[in-house]
């Protein structure tokens, strides 16, 4: 049966793309849509100023656009929140306690212990605490309770993608460093970045964004204590992460160059790294997801390869492309990695959250 | 008095660059300018396709193009060689048995050990190598023997302008890592890089780069054994480099973003490292050359800086700007160091090496 | 029944479009792959340096690469020319002498009184002139006679589609002027347009294609001798046409300012110049080929549109968009004119041309 | 002897311009910087976001940033305006009341008839308007009136350089159509023109700039009524003009494909329009006015220039480039004229007529 589903921030960069991914969705269907008190009341068409390469989809033209208020979407089985940070946490907040399931692009919930932070091709395991939370809830008769799933920073996912097959077969990751080339589209178009800071140029910096790449890396490797009852992120002295973040001419891709070292000694070879990205298959392709990606990690051998504006769109948009892996003088292994921020990064992912929490019979 | 400057591969990208600031320069007059047969024997200004932001010099307009024969530059105190790697190797050979002095920006004889590696604002006491040949053949009553001095790699180029000022104030580095976010402008323009391969797009990958700079890091940081008969590179087991390299849309300039863990410990503080950039002082500044950049490292405290549309142009392209120093969770500081690469890290380092020479009287 | 293909220049850019778009077209399948000797006999895999942003198809990675000889392509119903102009006169030539119908990108033969210059959303009624010649040989008894076609220059598609419907609906015009924004993609990639030209650039010249767009604009709009016998394209007296063309920093999308007048007096007004427009259906689309778009020109209302990063994928590239109509105080009316260059305006349009022969039997 | 100068809107893009240009100039000296109350009272280093590429002048540092009003500026010889329109209208008139002299890069007074509008390589004769006021006002014994000089909009400043002399020569052009290419620097940056807007990507529309250049141009090319009382913008009927503008990734510099037709019949040959524009010196160069190009207009012969990156900064940017001079197959010639927006286009043009009003001792 199809699903309802809500966009809060519906006129925004990240809410347009997810009205774009569920109007052809096969499980979803848009059942409401919410913006601030100046779009509300008019016809989504209206209200949006649509900055897509695909057309503003028949389907949501003539949608009213309410507030964002949790009465407006009582009847969703999932909303998802492409909201500003300024808003989210309040908003979310409201919405939880009147029942919704939200997957978030927004970082307000982000550090929560209670609440998963989600790259759909890495850990959706994670989301075992709301799945325990629902039970305990239906167990006590309870009204099923409401909660928040978060989706990762963008330059995040892309990270973990390859890191989360290597932990698995060969073991912690003791140091990795990162150093990001990123994509404009991330940065939303209101105004976003302004063209005189990337035409012949790059911005050396994005606020706040090191910090997240660092410590939500470690919560999305992390795992629950050994009784199960609690959900540990990785401390500093397990890992070491470093981040350098740059802002350049890119539309949509962010490419990341990393180098990591394993804690064992000694190190696996290179051909084992490689085969071992080759053969991930993420849990969302096991669980036969809509939008899983056929191949989760494509290993690319030709030496200039993976480029944003050739290779981000795989899959589409969720597959996750390396190259260039080799030695690396200094640490273990360095290798460049390519995800497309707004598909796996952003509103992509919440849809395959969302896909995921239905295959697992959560909403 | 004036010397006398030959241009080799007076054509191409480099050369022009080299005519460029010859032409206004107080110490240097061009004297003969080489090329491939095609443009011999034409006036300079019908043979180049001139693709400067300068307008070609009037005083090089006329001057006859000759073949890359050391007899056409046998007048010139100075020669500099914009040469391709494919045509370098053997003409260089054959100007320097002619006895005469060339400063070269290819590769062919940069790991030579006794052609000295220099980037004048960092190891100018290199050129000793030749001052030694110069004496000992003046000694011996011998006429003056020709030598090569190699320009290092542009992205080497704004590495070591920090490291070196460090490496003397707080002993040797054992880590380093680079990513380099390079200009286009480096690969020349005939055809250079493709457009579509940096329209929203970055290539990470730049053919032989990546090697380049861990050596030549290596090299241009080595000095001369104890009882100074022998240059010596550093070893990998005294210092680790790693780089990994990128083509990105930016016309001049190199953004690298570096982190490094000294040797000694404890480390310095942030404040020390910063302290120690802001307070170098390059020889070439010491000896009063003429290019020298007034200040050699410009320390920006702005969280966005350096950005290469900016900041490139300090000091006329001589001058290095580091940002965002910071601590590292990996190794001890990280920081973003730009550079101009066709000014500190091509032709312009020719001219200030020339200075150097000129100043040390060598020339 | 699926139709058998031949790509010659199978390896250049507008070869690698055609292979694209190919191997998921339900009327024909690849049969043979043309290119240089250098690749002749390697699969195709192996011989090509893929650039597209899509994986090269499973089913064309094994196909054996052949010489450029019409005894390799005897069985092909089918040959679309991506080659160079450089080669395709000989090859061309020799292929229709053996009696194969070649659709080819190539400027070679378009001016040939016998060769129809096809846009295939415009004008696909000229090609009478080869129906014409295969009934004659029919009724002659002689064997099927081998023909070309060929796709008009990329800028000239796209300033084409408006005109047509305007001048069958309002009569000719009298003057037309056109400023073109061209893409980079249609320059190819090897080198293709040097990054060095279009960052933070405009080249305000492309060889030789004013000189196209005036006349073939002239030759597409013309029409057949009043018994029907004779193809004669519009004189100077009957329109005149003067384009300037520029290339910019995008990668697909010719975007066209254009200006007009009509012949008769007084003109259509705006409102009835943009019903007419978004009335027009095309004759592919009437004839129901699978590539022709569901609406041929899209009328655009928004100030600021078209966008080539927006607009451009309409129909799949085969839709113009067409926007800012409004009055001009020179000629009678302005307006902004962007279609795909390598869809309609290349490979694409070859492509539906072969659509619209088999539509009509003539393949 | 220096005079003191004045810059209204001092933080912002124009502003910042108009600091850097007099903080290096030999007949003026920076006396007052006015902004916004928000940065009224800081030191100007602290109240501005420097985005230059020059670094902020030593001696602007430590002024002490005021409100816009009168009474701040009172010592000023002349008062430059970056104000935004929003602003602009009440603070200069504001200021005019108070007997200043203001030159003004808004648009709020263009259109008055006793406001000169002024490119000063072009109709500088256009300030006796102001001239006759203080004459009067001296003859009658009045305090000295303040009054303002508007500054043309950027893209109008290159398109009326080659019109004048060709006017002046050869008589009215009856026709004129014009399409631009509009570099990004002219919209400002916070946040001016958003990056994704001009990533692989142009823009076909910037607000009320048409209108701007199709009028601006009119009273540009004006003149005084035969008895000089009056001054009076041509008409329609005398001069038709047309323009369309788009946005294009450029950081500077204005490209125009222009196209004209003159009254006079016959009109001049080719090589009497490009010796007509080679021959024109403009009046400011004639004052000798320090800011004055040496060549007001650059006649390129090569085929493919002029460039905006290669060509925007001849004589610092007051030298105007036209190229491609041709005949149009439409109107009489077409050519591409580029210039430098944030120099002739703006800050600079207010300089040079600064500098033409001294010249005249109208300060």
């Amino acid at each position: 049966m199809v699903k309802k589903a809500g966009v809060l921030g519906a006129t925004g960069s990240v809410g347009q793309r997810f009205i774009l991914l569920l109007s052809e969705h096969p499980d979803f269907e848009i059942q409401a849509l919410g913006a601030s008190s100046r779009s509300a009341g008019r016809r989504y068409e209206d209200a949006v100023t649509w900055k897509q390469t695909s057309l503003l989809p028949e389907s949501a033209k003539n949608i009213l656009v309410s507030e964002c208020s949790a009465a407006a979407f009582a009847g969703c089985d999932i909303v998802f929140s492409g909201l500003d940070a300024d808003y989210a946490g309040e908003i979310e907040k409201q919405f939880v306690e009147a029942g919704l399931a939200v997957v978030s692009n927004a970082k307000n919930y982000r550090r929560n212990v209670d609440v998963p932070l989600i790259v759909p091709i890495v850990n959706p395991e994670h989301v075992s605490v709301v799945e325990k939370k629902l039970t305990d809830a239906q167990a006590k008769g309870e009204k099923k309770p409401g909660y928040i799933i978060c989706i990762s920073n963008c330059s995040t996912a892309g990270l973990v993608a390859p890191l989360k097959p290597l932990v698995e077969k060969f073991g912690p990751i003791d140091m990795l460093t990162t150093t990001t080339l990123q994509a404009i589209s991330g940065a939303g178009f209101s105004p976003g970045i302004p063209g005189i800071d990337i035409l012949d140029n790059i911005v050396p910096y994005i606020s706040g964004e090191e910090d997240k790449m660092e410590w939500e890396t470690k919560k999305i490797l992390g795992g629950f204590s050994a009784d199960g009852s609690e959900f540990v992120p990785l401390t500093h002295e397990q890992m070491k992460v470093s981040a350098q973040c740059n802002r350049v001419a890119v539309s949509d891709g962010h490419t990341e160059c990393i180098s990591l070292k394993f804690a064992n000694r000694p190190p696996p070879s290179l051909e084992q790294v490689k085969q071992c990205l080759r053969d991930y298959v993420c849990d969302a392709a096991k669980l036969g997801c809509h939008s899983a990606p056929k191949q989760t990690i494509h290993v690319l051998e030709q030496a200039d390869r993976p480029q944003p504006r050739l290779d981000r769109d795989r899959d589409a948009g969720y597959g996750v492309s390396v190259g260039r892996i080799r030695e690396d003088p200094v640490l273990d292994f360095k290798m460049v990695v390519l995800s497309h921020n707004t598909i796996i990064g952003a509103a992509g992912a919440g849809i395959l959250i969302a896909e995921i929490l239905l295959a697992k019979k959560l909403i």
